[in-house]
């Protein structure tokens, strides 16, 4: 890796918006692109946070010369089409989470980023935090002794209007939002696979997006 | 039922010895009568909680017409050959929890209270809490809104000498002790029963008995 990154930002909304003021903090990161289907709004994008190119498709961001990795803030759907056509373009990528909407489209672009050799990672953030990493240290020193349970949640109520997480041709649901969170928190601090996953919540009746879940992970420690 | 009801004590213990301490508080209630193995223990008991009589026999406690009710409050495996001995002597019971080891001796247990049209409850003492009372109503009146997940839990370090608990023969194990309040909560708190359970946890390797569970229900209100 060279000591200066050059990122190009597929997608310019929200997400795009605070990866790159998270992304200014870091010592050899610079955004050199950005990309909207949308001209007016990359430009927009590009201006508040001082990128040299704008781009109105993501075929022409993941074929920018000067592009070392994308970072795909797009719906959840699109995660898999975009993290395909930045490969495509021997892009290193971190695609925000979920990665992909089912196990069969992630299979297709690890295997793809395994035979170009490129970096691939779902942007899961809360395993670098601080916290985390210190919990996973204290729980390998054997500081906290034996761990019988681990119970990690989040809930959020979201909009009625929140179309994005109702919907589910726009990857609606709980789990690949936030219910993502506590499930990652628990693979974070542990080495081991789960043994047995047993899952129970609710489906809505008019999109068939998951309103909320429970899910047991047992973990041999 | 007369006003006044005379209990009789069937085990001199720790548990009964909080129980009759509460019944103290409880108009029309009068213990006459209490019942160990050991008749100094009998003794000791009935001097301390001023109870006229005491007996060295569980049976002769059970035969004694002076009482109309009968409070179990010996080891968990003899809730039920203790309960069917009072019932066999006509007296309403009250079983400390948990009423019996399995479902085979409670429906025998049940079979004949019904039978014999005596009162039979396990002293499931959370049941009638204020605070869950409260919550009854709360969910009744409809004041909490919907209630997608109602997460309830106890935990407990026993000492590595507290037999009582460790010991596959004398009824040990997390759930039947402390494990059951979680789930009675749950069950008090909700008028419908569970569509789905699911349950994980760990077995002691030298006695097998539950060291910790994970109980999912899923209950549709």
């Amino acid at each position: 890796m060279s000591t200066s990154l050059k990122w190009g930002i597929l997608g310019c909304g929200r997400i795009s918006n605070d990866f790159v003021m998270g992304l200014q903090l870091v010592q050899g990161a610079h955004v050199v692109a950005c990309a909207s289907r949308d001209l007016s709004t990359a430009q927009t994008f590009g201006q508040t946070h001082d990128i040299a190119t704008c781009y109105d498709t993501y075929e022409a961001l993941c074929a920018d010369p000067a592009v070392d990795i994308v970072y795909i803030g797009t719906l959840h759907t699109l995660h898999h089409p975009h993290a395909l056509l930045a490969l495509k373009h021997n892009k290193h990528v971190l695609v925000e989470k979920p990665i992909a909407m089912n196990e069969h489209q992630l299979s297709q672009i690890v295997a793809i980023a395994r035979e170009k050799q490129l970096f691939l990672m779902e942007a899961m953030w809360t395993r670098f935090f601080p916290a985390v990493r210190r919990v996973r240290k204290l729980l390998k020193q054997g500081i906290l002794g034996q761990i019988h349970c681990v119970k990690a949640d989040m809930g959020f109520a979201f909009a009625a209007n929140a179309d994005r997480i109702w919907k589910r041709s726009l990857g609606g649901g709980g789990l690949l939002d936030i219910g993502i969170y506590p499930l990652a928190f628990v693979s974070m601090v542990f080495d081991e696979e789960p043994v047995h996953v047993h899952a129970t919540g609710e489906i809505s009746k008019d999109e068939s997006v998951d309103i909320y879940a429970v899910v047991t992970l047992h973990i041999r420690v």
